[in-house]
């Protein structure tokens, strides 16, 4: 009989805490989860599911528009938020059940109850009050949106969080913020008829993306109709006597919206954790510290996910989380490659990117061939709509290798998903060249790029 | 000066013989080539891009019933075949314009005429009678839709060349063959409106593909609403008084249409070619025989694409045309490899395939591990579609090598273009582990595939 309650003790119940705790139970380990909201983490709650799913209902309006220039007519359409919401919301507490079945099938035993740390081994749960003890304690409490609280008015404004549950379709939004999240929600906003603006402290969108990138899709975004202001942030919001909000910016301008959206980035899941009661170290923007095996100061509290501030995704704390229960009780040590990680937005254009973006790439090397295509997808042709495909390979001319691949356009996170097997094993351009084309298809253009569109090298 | 009035003639002016006249010019060979009809071949006039183009005006009508349970009211809809068909005709002319441009611009002599063999150097352009001598010539003639001339009253039927300019779309449609293009234009018809049949000689559809992809899109493409007839051909075909046919088939079935279309196969278009005079050896089916370089019997005559019924596929034209330039003009002979072509059909839902089948598979190693994955896309759990997405990965288990990977669903053949590019490199079923997903797609099925769903091993 152990001396503790349990050989595993994980924190949350997202995607890297459920997936650690099934298979730490698969390998015959005793596994409690705590989770104090439900079962699916940011991703199936408040992320990826619902947001993709927000994304198919808003690209339904273009859908009816291009049909015209294939010869259909189609007639009057109307859109009903609360048809959506309660659509989304039958399908995400489905995937809930999912996940809390996985769990109970697997043996694993769940508390519905926040968990916080008493000691390196014993956790509070704050449901009951109740103590349990562990010898491994994992924490994948995940990340939460921020908002700016220096500014005045800012309990008007809502995160994504909000945005999920709406009672109304605002008329009009801003959408504060230039990453992902933030060009996801303007796109989806826009798609639905809102009138949407996007406010965003920097010259462009999407920082850190390849700039050839960043350029197309916010001229594409802004295309579509959404505003795009640059360089500016709010400084004021004010609740209107007919409920609308006066926005006001460092830049002076004055704004009236029904709604405002931060999504100016994410922070971990720290907050009240007891993590020094636990001993365990932070960084100093409150994420948990770990080694390349997810292991905290503390040698046996481990952390996964979006709470550590590595790369916050979905499949990399599913990974994290199942390297630590393979490396506990598996007797199968490993680590996650956080190097090659091909990841989608999804905007409208949709992005896809893997590997280097140039700039990256230059510091590697200065000699860099770069293919870059832009042209009009197939099925604009006939609808006429004004919208481009990017592809951009990004290959090393020392050694022909395909450093990156960044992508904008129908499907674009899919090919990034296979393209990541493709960089991932040491891809070079002339494997892209003897690939026979598939035709007609977007993707074809990969494979017949002959010509370096530009030829970077060194002095 | 040669004694030849053109160092290279291209007979055809395809897909093929337009690619390997430019490369050859860009060489700096004289070049002239001859076309009957249209520039750019079956591809263009009556194949791959207008196929598409009717297959994206066919999907709308499902787009307006998935937008329903996103939320949407779509109101009454209507299809005008004669604008897609305008619309449509409109693109075509303009992409031949460019085939067009693109020779002009090379300095290749276009001549709007038929082409045929006088002798092996000599060629008679039977629009003026006029003769023209070269040193080499490529035959890229094409082929043809079949008919089955046996069948009394098969002139009443038509082909997929004039499924392109119905003056009317049918209220009703017989669609004869199950090969893929048969199962193209029967998704096509069925997807705008029209009572569909197809009727197939085999008991199942797409034969020669993954027997369990030919399954599950034979089922899909049955949900639809296209009624599949397995094991049947019809036998005669008389036009009712009321201009409709009535079809009856070798089973006894009656049926009445408004069109029959004949999709059975295609032959490769040498009739009155003239290749006796010029000594050229044809296959018993009329193709020209050609060795690895697509050079025939004859030295300096040369045959790519269709009529050399090796793969009939646009891209493999393409990469032929050029490899015959390069090996005569560009001092830089070689050969197109036809053992790894990735391909798409555009059937409703899309298929994508590369590598081998299951079957053919086993005659390489009785040992494989074969993953199969069927599910609902993420789409459809809000649309409430009854569609499954079909991903199979099959992997030597010898030595973990991908043999093939076979897809239906959305964006298949996208995925299949990428894949192409992994197959080729000889990804083992490790690579695509080590790949990290993107989240949420499609694809991130084929990197998440933990345990083969069925192991076969040898005695």
């Amino acid at each position: 009989m152990s001396e503790f309650d349990f050989d595993l003790f994980v924190i949350g119940g997202g995607s890297g805490g459920v997936r650690a705790a099934r298979i730490a139970a698969t390998h015959g380990a005793k596994v409690g989860l705590a989770e104090e909201y439900r079962y699916g983490g940011t991703c199936v709650i408040r992320g990826c599911v619902p947001k993709k799913l927000f994304v198919y209902a808003s690209r339904f309006s273009e859908e009816f528009e291009d049909a015209e220039g294939f010869g259909w007519h189609v007639g009057e359409r109307s859109f009903s938020w609360r048809q959506l919401i309660a659509a989304k919301d039958k399908e995400i507490t489905r995937l809930e059940g999912i996940y809390r079945r996985n769990l109970d099938n697997t043996g694993v035993t769940c508390f519905d109850s926040r968990a916080e740390f008493v000691d390196d081994h014993t956790l509070r749960l704050t449901a009951t009050g109740e103590t349990v003890t562990a010898k491994y304690i994992l924490v994948a409490t995940g990340g939460a949106a921020n908002l700016d609280p220096d500014v005045p008015g800012i309990e008007h404004a809502i995160t994504s969080n909000e945005a999920f549950h709406l009672e109304e379709l605002p008329e009009s939004v801003m959408v504060v913020g230039g990453g992902y999240i933030a060009v996801e929600f303007a796109g989806i906003f826009n798609g639905l008829g809102v009138k949407t603006q996007l406010m965003y402290r920097r010259d462009m969108i999407l920082n850190g993306f390849d700039m050839d990138l960043r350029e197309a899709v916010q001229e594409e975004v802004a295309k579509k109709g959404v505003e795009i202001i640059t360089d500016d942030v709010p400084v004021r919001i004010v609740r209107r006597p007919d409920g609308r909000l006066d926005v006001t910016s460092r830049q002076g301008r004055t704004c009236v919206v029904d709604q405002i959206m931060y999504a100016i980035g994410r922070r971990p899941n720290t907050e009240g954790l007891g993590t020094d009661a636990a001993g365990i170290i932070l960084k100093p923007n409150g994420a948990i510290a770990v080694d390349a095996a997810s292991r905290t100061n503390v040698e046996h509290i481990y952390a996964v996910g979006d709470v550590t501030d590595r790369v916050a995704l979905t499949p990399v704390a599913i990974r994290e989380g199942h390297a630590v229960a393979d490396t506990l009780f598996g007797n199968n040590p490993w680590t996650v490659d956080h190097s090659l990680i091909a990841t989608a937005v999804f905007s409208q254009p949709e992005l896809g990117t893997v590997g280097l973006t140039q700039d990256q790439a230059l510091e590697l090397t200065p000699n860099l061939d770069i293919y870059k295509a832009k042209f009009r997808p197939m099925k604009h042709t006939l609808s006429g709509r004004d919208e481009k495909m990017l592809m951009k390979v990004i290959v090393n001319a020392d050694d022909d290798r395909v450093l990156g691949v960044h992508l904008m356009g129908p499907d674009a996170g899919e090919l990034a998903q296979v393209l990541g097997i493709c960089l991932q094993m040491g891809a070079t351009k002339a494997d892209f060249d003897r690939t026979v084309a598939v035709h007609p298809t977007a993707a074809e253009e990969l494979v017949t790029m002959r010509a370096p569109t530009e030829r970077l090298r060194g002095a």
